[in-house]
């Protein structure tokens, strides 16, 4: 192993945190740089005295916070360039990896053609967010500025309301609505709500978005894979696991692009009524439908069941950091008072903001820009893989910002994704949104990822003759 | 007591939590309602078959956090609207309470006068404010709208170096530097970082900030009260009571104003070096000085043993939910993993604002006004205290924006502060500011509080006429 210094207090409990700590110590001051390769758990554990189980374990968590990069065959390096890596991870992809950690440069990075879940930073519309933003300061009252309601501005929160009635056909109770700091914050306030009722255990789509796995690990709850197929998640596979609750993204499976099927979803709906679990749906990137009509959401069939996450995050820009999360009403007081004990709530003006923009009808023609120039795009990188790599396959292309190409079995997408980020793109391995990524491994896990490779390719952000060049390198890197 | 549902499940461990949940969900919607009185500790305990233990603890989190307000004599009753109540209690003053509830109008209250904690929410700087924010949004550069460094932007975290030496002579190193949101999450990641290390106890000054007390506690951390006396902290006490970390606010006691002396700071630094242990400087509002040098920040004189917090929330407004707090470095793995876990980083956005607020100097500026207004309305409530309340010392007048009205031993300052709040003023009882106001009581502070009545007043948000008519109006409620 690199030289680094891992101080274990052998007296108190905990050794496997104690570990992963000082492993992200570490890395995060560059003691571990990117590419190092780390020792086996099992030689690691030999060196620290420590049983392997608890290399395993600091392994896993940070495999699933970004910092650690675990390749089948290649063993476990650290991450390279945490900020895309964890940002290319991401479906509501809100990476639970530091970003950049302390060496990043203050001249940011762009975005790697093919990289998917992140939009256009380009085309934020920094106009109209402008005079949103320039008259929520003017009519603001003094007030407004004082301590507010931790659940947020409660204009933001009507405006919302109405919104995702009328796009999501969701039924909000605005009392049970919360403005969060993205959808990262949602998923640490219900997972500590979750865990205040003694749940400990949350079922998620497999495959999945590591970065939100990562997230649910990072508070508190075990995850549960739970697999998807052609009508998105297995019911009957949940209501086996046992579960306490279950993260879904219905309206566009991430990384999949299938969407929930009705008998499906009525299954689940049923499965929550009848064992009083908790649905979390994650609506990532409900605004973008191409060829077929949107997909209500499940919120809006049993607000009473589910718990529904969004956020701007793919409409606007990743750095606004603002979402909202709406629970069922048992839910609210804990929600309430977990975000109170976070920060007493997000900042006014931001709010009062987005407040206007909806209410004058500015996001509605955001979103419309955005779904023709995405269209065009996603047209672009079809044709594009028509025509450089005929052979492949190519799914998931109805909605949303990315799709997934589908490779021949037994290619190494993770060597061939590896690859790509070398020249400088962003596409992430298929198997890499599988659960069973961490250096234990999982058989099962291991099986399906042999048998179906792929890349998660992103489209939103670049232009058609960007992601044409981007497919051309890419299928260099394969030939 | 009120007919209130109270569902407990004793399969279930955890029944203080459950019955802590239950009275939060029925006061949050209005079941139970602001005024009511509830049974002592022993009836209802009595009624659900509780031990009294279980109800006590109960009472107490939600008095902590400004569900519930515990009166001497007066039993417990539910706490009257919340945000005044929650930011009344403010050193840094976040209040852990929901700030309003479910019923809270989208008309904000006013700020009630003599509230402490609290500036002058009309002279927030909308015009400096409007065009460092605009200026933000039109030299952002893209790839700064993505998702970015959970510490905050670069820019930002190097402006507030800069800037917290030059004014507060702290030694701040921006990779241990996080931009959080407001104070109350500076204190919410410190608690975490705090846990992940054992530790389970937290000294705080008493008496102290009730919302800061309410906000360690919902973040886990077991409150251990250490005496205040005429040079600050008591250190002898608090190297006696073994816990992991004090909370102080050195530069000016909340509530009662007085610095901590020089031998005392040196005890301070030296019990941490000495012991190990953690100390958070709470900077709450260091910007204000009147008639002596601003004493400059523990966290200079010790960078490894002191973890520093600051906001805007007295300088510029709490509905900016902007603050800061600097780490020593081997907390800093830890924090930045907690940061990352909580919310990936505030807005980008108003981040980059106020480093163009800083960097311009307008953050100076406004700091300058605002100290000539906060003095005169200080003189002018000094004043007014001479004129209708001779009998009554004052104390803690050379800084910030409160004093404390002493008043004479016999007199319940907590039934005269209720008077003054049904009247619309906000001072509050010195007494609540004592840690022993917990349903359960301590002797030891029983006795301080019954020694020493008092009133804390803020003056900062009101002009001198309206500071001298509440004063008169006071002064008629204690005739």
């Amino acid at each position: 192993m690199p030289e680094v210094l891992v101080e274990l207090d052998r007296t108190r409990p905990g050794l496997a945190g104690q570990l992963t700590c000082a492993l992200r110590a570490a890395i995060s001051d560059g003691r571990l740089s990117a590419g190092t390769r780390l020792p086996s758990s099992r030689d690691l554990a030999g060196e620290l005295a420590l049983s392997r189980g608890v290399v395993v374990e600091a392994y896993e968590q940070l495999s699933a916070e970004g910092w650690l990069l675990a390749r089948r065959g290649a063993g476990t390096t650290v991450a390279g360039r945490p900020p895309r890596t964890a940002g290319t991870l991401s479906g509501t992809a809100e990476p639970q990896s530091p970003s950049g950690g302390t060496e990043r440069s203050p001249r940011a990075d762009p975005v790697a053609v093919l990289r998917p879940g992140v939009p256009d930073l380009a085309m934020f519309p920094r106009a109209d967010w402008r005079r949103a933003y320039e008259r929520a300061l003017r009519t603001a009252r003094d007030a407004d500025l004082d301590y507010g309601d931790p659940r947020g501005a409660p204009q933001l929160r009507a405006e919302l309301t109405g919104y995702l009635g009328r796009v999501r056909a969701a039924r909000i109770d605005p009392n049970h609505l919360f403005v969060t700091t993205g959808a990262a914050q949602a998923f640490g306030l219900l997972a500590g709500a979750l865990r205040q009722r003694g749940a400990t255990t949350v079922g998620i789509e497999d495959p999945g978005s590591p970065g939100v796995r990562g997230h649910l690990t990072a508070n508190g709850l075990r995850l549960v894979p739970v697999p998807v197929d052609a009508d998105g998640l297995d019911v009957a596979a949940l209501a086996a696991s046992g579960v306490a609750a279950v993260l879904v993204t219905p309206a566009h499976q991430f990384p999949t692009g299938v969407v929930l099927a009705p008998h499906r979803r009525h299954e689940l709906l049923a499965w929550a009524r009848r064992s009083g679990r908790l649905i979390i749906e994650d609506d990532y990137d409900a605004e973008f439908r191409y060829d077929r009509d949107p997909v209500g959401c499940l919120q809006g069939l049993a607000p009473d069941l589910v718990a529904h996450i969004g956020s701007v995050s793919k409409a606007l820009a990743p750095g606004m950091r603002l979402g909202w999360l709406s629970v069922p009403p048992d839910l609210g007081p804990a929600v309430l008072a977990g975000k109170a004990a976070a920060d007493l709530g997000g900042p006014v003006l931001e709010q009062l903001a987005f407040a206007e923009l909806l209410g004058s009808g500015g996001y509605d023609r955001h979103l419309r820009r955005s779904r023709l120039v995405h269209r065009r795009r996603r047209d672009a990188l079809i044709a594009a893989l028509r025509r450089h790599l005929p052979q492949a396959q190519v799914s998931g292309i109805a909605a949303g910002l990315h799709l997934v190409l589908r490779l021949p079995a037994g290619v190494d997408d993770t060597a061939l994704a590896a690859a790509a980020t070398r020249a400088g793109l962003g596409p992430v391995p298929l198997s890499a949104t599988r659960l069973d990524l961490s250096p234990a491994g999982r058989p099962s896990g291991g099986r399906t990822t042999a048998a179906e490779p792929g890349l998660v390719l992103g489209y939103a952000a670049h232009s058609p003759g960007e992601l044409a060049s981007a497919v051309q390198l890419l299928a260099g890197l394969m030939a």
